[in-house]
């Protein structure tokens, strides 16, 4: 039997262009003398749709797509993904189902029932858990269907009470095929071929995996299909960031033979590499989806603009970005430099604006108001807030989307000023720590210099007061990155923390600055997420908590 | 037996107010010679705390916290709620539980078995159901307990696969007790009394039901706890937006006798009425539990940030409240005289601030960019931007929290500034469409004129070029909120909209405006939530999504 694993970018809600790929898939798929093409999770409608999810006619649309899709399945069977009605009186209104199409039929409809409801999952918010497992027969083949999470309740910690395998396999299937919708994180790659491997040798079965690619505002998926033995090998593997379909053959003796060479890499691409790429993705996908094709950014001679501007560059075209630099009194001669070194590097787009006559207007205003009170935030934050209102207005005039570059160290402690440095429609680095933007400015410059040199060894500052430092305020990046690590990813408490070498007072403060954050954070925009627990809809803290505060 | 019911307002994360507040309680009732004492669902943390529920110290601090109320347990039995432990190897790792507490020790635990995981409630996240359901035997008396969503898996159309009464009524408890932790709409209190008393109808049995009070963040908690005959009667009925203990006697008759007068309401408060209560509950928690005392906000003239000021002037004191007029060359002459007769009827603060010379200096600075290109939605939202840029300036130097003026029909579609008259540290009527804010107005006034009269019946404007209207962009606003509480709140799509009879131009019009404004709303600030359906955590929408745009 033939298999072809369909690797696509879809679109949330637009019925249009994924019915239209899966259409196309089916019809190549054809051509290749394959007797069945799987396609990823919720494929239909794209993931995740949230509550788009809760309105009828999206889940009629849904249906009307799957009868297009099925009109095309003649001498060839297809598996989507497909948001459907629960039919029982009890539960959800909704399961999250894969349907098997056969000349023209649903010929078996597979309910997932592991729901992940944790950091950015929210699926038990839609849909009911299976209860039901039955295995696919076709074509003398006996195949095992699940739907992502349902292969992902590990042994060692198991999340949830039930495992759809250990019903599946009484029935003796051939192959398990699971299709998914897993987004990505820097670790992720490692820890799915790890658990996709142990199913594959519990089960002795060989296993097919399909994964969504591309990105859905600030989830990113990453594809890495992935095609495993009865011993447990991973013997195939879809590329990363990219779409694409690959055929196998599951034999009599359930072995999988293909003719392409394969794509299993003898060494895993490396964290930074793999956060470059996805952000690359983020960001083309974030401007094609949206409709959008241009974008701006405030360019101070910083690393994070730089990157960023870099990154936006590469995704977009150079001659998409516009960067402008926008000076004031307390910004150095070299920041200009390097800035401007850069657009020259990169053959961008550049405007300069100074603001000082701005911030001069508003302190003439304010004078009644803030008298002879000494210079302090409310000052600094006037002039980055100056400069967001005249990003805004040619974002306003001429239609690009402002990008965002704050770092997620300084998204953690609210180095930042709201409505300031911290607007945009997209955060592009609001998940990679300071200490990762410097490697990630490193990477960029593999071949030959991109990130000035200068922009890079300089020491971090926001140019909001003379010879401000960020260390004025923020302890050491390499410290407070290495804290921070325990706090949001692994959330480890203060004590944990400490207990681990690092100076109490330090971590306390930084703990609080984090705490004390989370109403700057509440209105920022949405960040690319590459790492498992970025800042965003992943990560869910109440504004007037009092915990650590 | 006599029981007392203990509404209180609690504070996320406060363990100390938390655990002193109860322990009061439990002095009180002891004094007051009650048998047993019943605080609400998660008590001992505040509800909702979140993702704080995945750091194992808060949970050792709510333990910490149990054994400190445990230990003031002598002599009189407790309920309380707290986050707990899953002893079983699969599932969540926490359940949300109920301690019944005697003579210092916990006697028994009672897990939740129906976990809300929709609109903003996300207790799947963190919570494995209950399976086991056991009856408390105390006094003589067996209670079954249960917590908030136990006891509302309605018949008609049930949520959940289970109903934990069910097993409980088999061993034949003598009462009902629920504690809960059930936000505030302005329908909600008629289906909670029969939804309650749906409950004390089919089982037969009295119930006492306890609420929290107070507001976190966007939730707000009103309270109204209640007590069911077994006949499913109503016969008390705690305070509405305060705290209240109150003390019944459970006799051997299973009758709920009590020495107060009932405070059941003959007729229900208008929603209007409760929105205005509720509000201000909102306000004064949000700035008290943050450590705040005084509000600023920038005042137009038009009806919604005069409704503002005047809430918040109810709920600060108007010594609290900095109104702030910031014209521009496009401000009317009566919109400043609007304002200034508001502030005086109010007797709250103000300041004047031109904004002419600080848009000039914008657009002089953007002249090389701009050139000859005509005035359009640019220089509209520089005079907006630079009006946030004002009022940030005095919250960054005097310690305010600037309050937001939109309403939910200007948020539903979009017609703000982002970073402009979007900003704001909460948003006070984001909740409240504008023809209910116009009802409110008209609420306010039903002592003494406070809103002017001339702000209610002008036609509204955002006055960001000469002689506009909102009805320029948008359907009047009686038509556009009718097509907006069917599409928000009720979820309908578009043909079923048109079907009750609406403008097909005008529905597809609005539902589109709403589906592009997601991007907005994203970077909002959080919501005060008065309808069942708020912008905010209870609506999750995709930004790059494709449907209806």
């Amino acid at each position: 039997m033939k298999i072809g694993l369909a690797q696509l970018n879809y679109h949330i809600g637009n019925f249009e262009s994924n019915t239209n790929k899966i259409i196309q898939s089916i019809r190549d798929a054809k051509q290749k003398g394959a007797d069945l093409v799987v396609f990823a999770e919720l494929c239909v409608c794209g993931y995740p749709a949230r509550d788009f999810l809760e309105f009828n006619e999206f889940i009629e649309l849904c249906n009307e797509a799957a009868q297009k899709i099925a009109a095309e399945c003649q001498d060839i069977a297809c598996i989507i993904g497909i948001p459907t009605h629960n039919n029982k009186p009890e539960g959800k209104d909704l399961n999250n189902s894969a349907y098997f199409i056969e000349n023209g039929q649903v010929k078996a409809i597979v309910n997932k029932a592991l729901l992940p409801n944790y950091d950015i999952f929210d699926e038990y918010r839609y849909f009911e858990p299976s209860t039901q497992f039955n295995c696919i027969d076709f074509k003398g083949k006996r195949i095992a269907l699940t739907i992502c999470e349902d292969l992902w309740n590990t042994i060692e910690n198991p999340l949830y009470v039930t495992r759809p395998m250990d019903t599946l396999i009484e029935q003796n299937p051939d192959v398990m095929i699971n299709i998914a919708a897993s987004p990505f994180a820097y670790n992720h790659d490692e820890e799915r071929i790890a658990i996709l491997s142990d199913n594959a040798r519990r089960y002795k079965l060989p296993l097919l995996y399909v994964n969504h690619v591309g990105a859905q505002t600030e989830l990113i998926f990453d594809g890495g299909s992935l095609v495993f033995d009865k011993q447990g090998n991973a013997v195939d593997e879809l590329p990363y960031f990219t779409e694409h379909t690959a055929y196998y053959t599951l034999t009599d003796t359930g072995e999988i033979t293909f003719e392409h060479q394969t794509t299993i890499k003898p060494q895993r691409d490396s964290d930074i590499q793999q956060i470059h790429d996805g952000i690359v993705l983020g960001i083309r996908d974030y401007f094609y989806k949206s409709g959008f094709k241009q974008a701006i950014l405030g360019l101070s001679g910083g690393i994070d603009s730089a990157v960023v501007c870099a990154l936006a560059a590469e995704a977009l075209g150079p001659e998409n970005v516009m960067a402008v630099l926008l000076p004031s009194k307390f910004s150095t001669d070299h920041s200009l430099k390097d800035a401007k070194d850069l657009v020259e590097n990169l053959g961008c787009k550049s405007e300069v604006i100074a603001i000082e006559k701005i911030t001069n207007a508003f302190e003439e205003a304010l004078h009644p108001q803030f008298k002879n009170l000494p210079f302090n935030i409310a000052e600094e934050n006037i002039q980055s807030r100056s400069r967001a209102v005249l990003l805004m207005a040619m974002t306003n005039k001429f239609g690009y989307i402002l990008l965002n570059t704050s770092n997620k160290s300084e998204v953690a402690v609210g180095y930042g000023t709201l409505y300031g440095d911290m607007c945009g429609g997209i955060s592009v680095i609001g998940d990679v720590f300071k200490s990762q933007v410097f490697q990630l400015a490193r990477y960029m410059n593999r071949e030959r210099e991109i990130i000035p040199e200068n922009t890079i060894i300089k020491p971090p500052s926001a140019e909001l007061r003379p010879d401000q430092k960020d260390t004025d305020s923020l302890p050491e990046y390499d410290t407070l990155d290495a804290i921070l690590v325990q706090y949001v990813e692994h959330r480890r408490s203060s004590a944990e923390i400490i207990k681990q070498g690092f100076d109490e007072e330090t971590v306390r403060k930084v703990l609080r600055l984090v705490n004390l954050a989370e109403h700057k954070r509440y209105q920022t925009p949405p960040i690319l997420r590459v790492s498992p627990k970025a800042f965003g809809m992943g990560r869910r803290m109440p504004l007037v908590g009092k915990y650590l505060t």
